[in-house]
């Protein structure tokens, strides 16, 4: 038993195991001090914001503490769920005695609501015949996923057991209901495969995990047509992910949901750990390759168009309209991690590191009180983080996803211990009986240099298996200061295999240079146009440290010097990059020949942000791409 | 009395007055066989198609002719009256007894389905308790104006007058419920506003004129906010074009409804030249800098957004994903011309021919049976055109403007006579009590050599107002053989003032030149990129012209020779442009730093087309804007 985000230490089919949260304790300047202020300011103001909207006196209604009938959109109570799950895994690091009681309270008004025959839903209570009839749109499943998850999450963690036994009873309410001798039924949002997964893995219950198969099973071919929720907005088939079956998919649907299918992917690489389904593993394996080959932005961000919050064509990533949702961004963390778990592939954790750092960082604020939805890659300015939204999808999905955070930085697998993102931190891992201590230095994200001292429970031989990063090029490994004659491979883990001894050191010097990103040319947005990245991070060039000059039309050359430096009193302490650049001088018409036209370059120098810290000070343009004007060479 | 389609001949606040499309008679090679294609193809089918969806059903259903209920969507009546006002311009200068029957025919049935008190509409007969109620989504007004401009078209064209009586008494109708001191409402699809001008203008009742005051003057203040219909899809107030006064508007609202606005534009404008209403004018024309000079598709095409139909922020303009309705192209020829029609300032016409030729043309294909709702400037292959639509407001928009595009050719004035357009034709024009013949031979818009013969009825001082485009530079004017020294200044009328003679002969020499336009910088979307145009005609490359390489991975250069040539048999003859280009051969990942990427070029030909000329034949990428490998100079 451990606190895990993915519990697959008894997978048959995945390849690592996780390590337990409550084993992990974050040493680091750069996450550490965002745990401190989900459990110290993002939780409780987001539970405040959750009983303002009555979305907590939505269970109060159906209980028949507070009289009245439901607020909000009929998918309210899953934000309530997803604060429980980030509370939970909140508070398994950070001691938080009045946030313990809150939660225990929210649950005791949740568990209330529950139904005899074990369903639970504050809207559907209000029209208990329309029960599952309408599942294309009402958001059932979805909803009881998010309680299951939340419930695996408050077990795990210990902070509160109660609604364990909810979830259990929902469980088995569905596997009763929805199944292939019952109602043939899939949920229009996925998100319960998961759910049904953790919960198998909880209890035990194969019913759950044959809950989960069904559902990925019975999903495109058509089932939802038969539950369409009357004068309801409808996308079509594609959107839901129902037009064909998953097997049988081998491109990302153009126009499907980003959230839906990311779910979706993450509840499907589920079963596979669990089941081994290798058609199943097929799709998934190309579907990561298209997706994450031709329909991902350089942010880690999924979803390029605001109809239908979707996935656009191949290459289609505009910069100012991506739609690019944070909850999009956190399920593309959860399903490269899950991939990651089924393979240890590193090409999983680089995207996992990619998005986290980046995409979904980006959707809360450093002050933890606010939140992008969406997270453009060029705005001018209007787009601010909001302290809500009426569909608040994104606010408890970011929280959650920081505060599982200590879950995904180690694995093990038979032969060894895995670090998968480097984090200052002090982990207990359990190895074949024994403990091994690990504790990781580093200034990452700022710095490559990575410490790992080794403090084994007794001497033995493990590997420890070390990610080197897709972006990384060329560094060294050193053990106990002596440099070894090994090459990193970017995008592998390097199995350091020893006999480790308590006090050993293995030093990883990965150096983090300044990268001009280009894009495939079919990326019309950003066409002759380079992204600047250094390490896992993307940067941006925000209007209000580029006084004199609209950032838009600031433009590099291949020869401007680029260096990074550390400010720290700067967004709470960041690597910024500045150097040489030009601002652009062109024409002032939308249209005009070319032979009208006297373009002049003025010498500026410019600053650039890590993107995730951008509108975080006063609003103006940004953008992540910039013109490079001799992009086609010399 | 005349056929016009805007009849400003009375217009106090007008300068320029219509010439009747009886009097043009087309002898080109470019919109003559068009309008014949029209009458021959276009109009029948689309008839057939009409009946085929229960359009007109739908009004045999309201006189009891035939039983069942609305099929459709509940603004359809309107494609019945854009048609009938197709037909009724086309006909004017086309004879065809079979087609003038269909529209007497559909005619009898429109008028057969008014109620005793005026109202019409096919959809809320079957709910007239819920007339009027629902303005926010019902379009009646919107409905109402179409069967009040087909009625009047038939009236001017005098092929069926019978409607025009119905559009009477609706008209009446209207204005005895919706008025200041009755129902404070509008429409919340602007339409209504032109055709009440034009009801004014055909009927002299004035009470049709205050009734488009009315509505101009009432939008903008929330009153849709009082006739929203339950459970329907809604944009909030800018979309409308509901949330400030028309006059306080300075800028185009950012997601507006694309052909909502420009609809409202143009019955706006129709106001001002009855009423002279300085501070609409003024706001129109702010509203016509903003949109012409920072949210117009350098094809003259209107709305940047799939989400909403809507027109974006400044500079936002993608290409792949451009709307650009076929509708919001045609209402901006509409506009622009009543802008042309209130000044006499060229510029409207330069605007108006851009979206004629490009934009709007595009919408139909060559064979006239098929139809663009949305128009793309990139895009792989798989957007066709089709022969119909649910929402169908496109096909018949696209038919209505060109048949009744003899009437946009030429204007009078006070003093003379305005040519604005250059297409081969002739034309009797009135003026001073006098006949004026005009003969105009061209090859335009292949060509910029325009011919004018002159044969007044009598000996007469007036002047001759040519329009010199915008797109020109430079250029001769020959008077009776004899080159004038006149300068052409583009995007102005330059007026010949003589004393004319029978016979006498006005060459204009206006070197139609290939230019490569740029944009301002930031039209994120043309970085680096150019458009390739040639007089009028926006260009494009397709694939099935260019075997051998992709076209979105074809690049310029400013050296690259191009030229333009005509070909007879491709596309019903089209000049095209050939030349040198090169084929970018890049990455083929998604991103990769710039120090990784060997990019190379190889030497090819490429051909471009006419962009309205495009997915006329095998499917495959297209693309407007080409990457200029040495945009920022040598």
């Amino acid at each position: 038993m451990g606190v895990f985000i993915v519990d697959t230490s008894r997978s048959p089919y995945a390849k690592l195991r996780p390590v337990s949260m409550s084993d992990v304790k974050l040493t680091d300047g750069f996450w550490s001090p965002r745990l401190d202020k989900l459990v110290n300011v993002t939780l409780p103001t987001m539970y405040n914001l959750l009983e303002e909207t009555g979305r907590i006196d939505n269970f109060r209604v159906v209980s028949g503490r507070v009289k009245g009938g439901f607020r909000g959109i009929l998918f309210n109570d899953s934000d309530v769920y997803k604060w429980i799950e980030a509370t939970a895994w909140a508070l398994v690091n950070r001691r938080n005695d009045q946030l313990i009681k809150v939660l225990n309270d929210v649950v005791d008004i949740v568990a209330e609501a529950q139904l005899p025959d074990g369903y639970i839903n504050t809207y559907f209570y209000h029209r208990l015949g329309e029960r599952y009839r309408y599942l294309r749109q009402s958001h059932e499943l979805y909803c009881a996923g998010h309680l299951i998850q939340a419930a695996v999450a408050c077990r795990r963690s210990g902070v509160c057991v109660r609604l364990y036994n909810v979830a259990l009873r929902l469980g088995n309410h569905i596997v009763d209901v929805i199944n292939p001798s019952g109602l043939l039924a899939v949920d229009g949002h996925p998100e319960v495969e998961m759910a049904m997964v953790e919960l198998y893995r909880e209890s035990g219950d194969k019913r759950f995990l044959e809950e989960a198969v069904f559902q990925i099973e019975s999903r495109g071919r058509g089932v939802l047509r038969n539950f369409r929720m009357p004068g309801s907005w409808d996308a079509g088939d594609e959107y839901f992910i129902d037009h064909k079956p998953l097997k049988d998919l081998r491109e990302v649907p153009t126009g499907v949901h980003a959230v839906r299918f990311l779910y979706l992917m993450s509840g499907a690489t589920d079963v596979v750990m669990e089941t081994g389904d290798k058609a199943l593993w097929e799709a998934l394996s190309n579907l990561w390759v298209d997706l994450t080959g031709t329909r991902m932005y350089v942010t880690g961000g999924v979803g390029s168009r605001h109809e239908g919050e979707a996935i656009g064509e191949p290459y289609e990533l505009p910069n100012d309209r991506a739609y690019s949702e944070t909850c999009a961004a956190v399920a593309n963390v959860m399903w490269n991690y899950r991939m990651l778990l089924a393979t240890g592939d590193a090409k999983y954790a680089d995207i996992m590191e990619l998005a986290l750092y980046n995409a979904a960082l980006a959707g809360i604020s450093l002050d933890g009180k606010s939140y992008f939805y969406v997270n453009p890659l060029a705005n001018r300015g209007w787009h601010r983080r909001q302290p809500w939204f009426d569909v608040a999808c994104c606010p408890p999905n970011i929280a959650r996803l920081i505060a599982s955070l200590p879950g995904y930085i180690y694995s093990t697998s038979s032969d060894g211990v895995w670090i998968h993102l480097y984090i200052a931190s002090e982990a207990k891992v359990n190895l074949n009986g024994g403990i091994v201590e690990l504790k990781v230095n580093t200034d990452y994200p700022w710095d490559g240099e990575v410490k790992v001292t080794v403090n084994p429970s007794k001497e033995d031989e493990f590997t420890i298996y070390l990610r080197i990063p897709g972006w990384s090029r060329g560094g060294k490994l050193l053990i106990n200061g002596v440099e070894q004659g090994v090459e990193l491979k970017p995008s592998t883990y390097l199995g350091v295999k020893r006999t480790w001894r308590s006090g050993d050191e293995v030093i990883l010097r990965i150096p983090m240079s300044i990268e001009l990103i280009a894009s495939h040319p079919h990326v019309l947005a950003n066409t002759a146009r380079v992204a600047i990245k250094r390490g896992p991070l993307v940067y941006c060039l925000e209007q209000v440290d580029n006084p004199g000059v609209d950032v838009w039309d600031i433009v590099l050359k291949r020869t401007c010097r680029l260096e990074a430096k550390y400010v720290e009193n700067l967004l709470n302490g960041v690597v910024v990059i500045e150097g040489e650049a030009y601002e652009l001088r062109s024409q002032g018409e939308l249209y005009k020949s070319l032979n009208d036209i006297r373009l002049s370059l003025r010498s500026i120098k410019f600053r650039a942000i890590p993107y995730y810290a951008w509108a975080n000070r006063d609003p103006g343009p940004m953008t992540v791409w910039v013109p490079l004007i001799d992009y086609y060479g010399g």
